[in-house]
């Protein structure tokens, strides 16, 4: 694919450059995603276009996209497999609040706030159907075999976490296997589509998997220490869900490493015990500053940006690359 | 296939019998069923086991099973589209069981109230991604459409059957469609796949879809009006599940359009305001009884009934086809 000038006065950030080049393929998989969420039973496109109209990032989508216009596959395609990859996406953050108990997504009343978990649980069934509806389309077996073992490594992943919340002994690479899983694992299979169905080797699709893989895993500790970044709540960004459900994130994780005594019966009130008052969560978040976790936390980030951007070395030179690659930097170095 | 001569000292029923004839299919259905609700984060086979240790008729894969036999069809894809159709039931109930705030299933306590909802929710997820990857490795494409589209359908089902509870004005159409959805279109799919995979032709293939959705009919209008027969509480079942719920079901349908009107106001009390007092499970089974709304299910379930023996005529005479036209019969008369 030769490089696309885009015409822009202000400086865009990567994610949003993504989306502007790739503009007229983002529009074709909306229109797939609002023609595949529909159905008679009404409730269903309500509730799906509550969350999907909602926007947020539309990261994984742009990643399949890119991936295949990279290796010049057809787009066509593309659009279905993105949609495809949206849908379940929007699954498991249905399924997901429901789990959490979530009040907020997307900055607006969590969707089993408004039309109830039992709708959530089936609209989520419902949009994961659909994903493999499209899939099934697309006819390709290989693209089948990677949406579903990252489906199904997803939901483990979601059940790992369970096991781990409110554990005090989880350890770091227990952490790192379950974001690998519940998030990574997505990333990595909407990377890994586009060379697949462009027909490009099995090291190329290695390489943008791996990408994915190292990409999906920085964004979500990057996530993780967001969550405790006080300074956020200025801008009018909620803080402290993690800390609330008694998650074991990396912050909590390096905070804990070097906890005293008391500080450890703090962590144990808080999240095992979940304990919590008003006070708590501006607690953690000093003591997480005052032993540098939210450093370690950009320094382990780091590394898997170095995996994602080393892996992205074998793809074709052009512009969606280094745009690929930019968005690494972009994804731990976001305050949002 | 040929008759296969059943040793048996008793009669037994005709699913014991499919059973039987089907034992060492089933038993490698099973291993496969151990095999993929296997996974490193052991909640997730410790809840799978939980329900499918539970037993359960097993309907479903008996009828993939039965449906591919009868058309001489490859058995080891058999085993794995059979297991993957019980993978996609079993998600189903454990979804249903957090939707309806079950307590009970097969006998036992339902496993969201010993692992929780949020377990129940993400296993279901699970093995849902299960079947998928068990269809993906069979590498049919027809079948991944047919049980794609069914799951979707199931979802909508599900979905419908949420805006018809505690909604008196429900007709016998939208009860019908609500069944028709949620369960027939799993029989319809089970059914089809065996002489798809056979290579049979397009007539066959939609001769035992049909049979498989009028006998999902039938089946479902039997379970509930199952839920309402007061004598078997005698047997030690839980009768009076869907009268809690506020589900509007054929039973109740029958009765609503013969009640006066202090029963409609009963009915209106029990089912829309879920207002319920120890009694009110009594006089709503005498109520249907008086109505003779039992016989008017019965009767309904008849006409599917025949209609899925009609559609199964179409197949090649076997002992198989002869037990799944006797399976019609049990399924509709059995009391428990």
């Amino acid at each position: 694919m030769s490089d696309i000038a885009v015409q822009s006065e202000t400086p865009v950030n990567p994610l949003e450059e993504l989306g502007n080049i790739l503009d007229s393929d983002m529009r074709a998989v909306n229109t797939l995603i609002l023609k595949y969420m529909d159905s008679p039973v009404k409730l269903i496109p309500q509730l799906a276009s509550y969350l999907i109209a909602a926007g947020g990032k539309r990261i994984r989508p742009l990643l399949t996209l890119a991936s295949t216009a990279i290796y010049e596959g057809d787009m066509t395609r593309a659009h279905r497999l993105a949609a495809s990859v949206e849908f379940i996406h929007t699954a498991t953050l249905l399924h997901d609040d429901v789990v959490d108990g979530s009040e907020e997504r997307r900055g607006q009343d969590a969707a089993n706030l408004v039309f109830g978990n039992q709708a959530s649980v089936l609209v989520g069934d419902f949009l994961f159907s659909r994903a493999f509806q499209l899939m099934t389309e697309d006819g390709s077996l290989d693209v089948l075999r990677i949406l579903s073992n990252a489906s199904a490594i997803i939901a483990e992943g979601e059940v790992m976490q369970l096991t781990t919340a409110n554990n005090l002994s989880t350890t770091m690479d227990e952490y790192l296997q379950v974001i690998e899983a519940k998030t990574a694992a997505l990333f990595a299979a909407a990377c890994e589509v586009g060379p697949i169905i462009a027909g490009a080797d099995t090291a190329q699709a290695k390489a943008m998997a791996d990408y994915g893989l190292n990409m999906g895993i920085a964004f979500q500790i990057a996530d993780d220490t967001l969550d405790y970044m006080a300074q956020r709540e200025k801008l009018g960004k909620t803080i402290g869900d993690d800390f609330r459900e008694g998650k074991i994130t990396a912050p909590v994780l390096f905070a804990l490493a070097k906890a005293d005594d008391q500080e450890r019966k703090f962590w144990h009130r808080t999240l095992v015990d979940l304990n919590q008052n008003d006070d708590d969560l501006q607690e953690a978040c000093t003591t997480i500053k005052k032993h540098n976790a939210i450093e370690s936390c950009s320094n382990l980030a780091m590394t898997y940006k170095c995996k994602a951007i080393e892996a992205l070395r074998l793809a074709p030179e052009t512009k969606l690359r280094n745009l690929l690659e930019e968005l690494t930097d972009y994804t731990i170095t976001r305050k949002f």
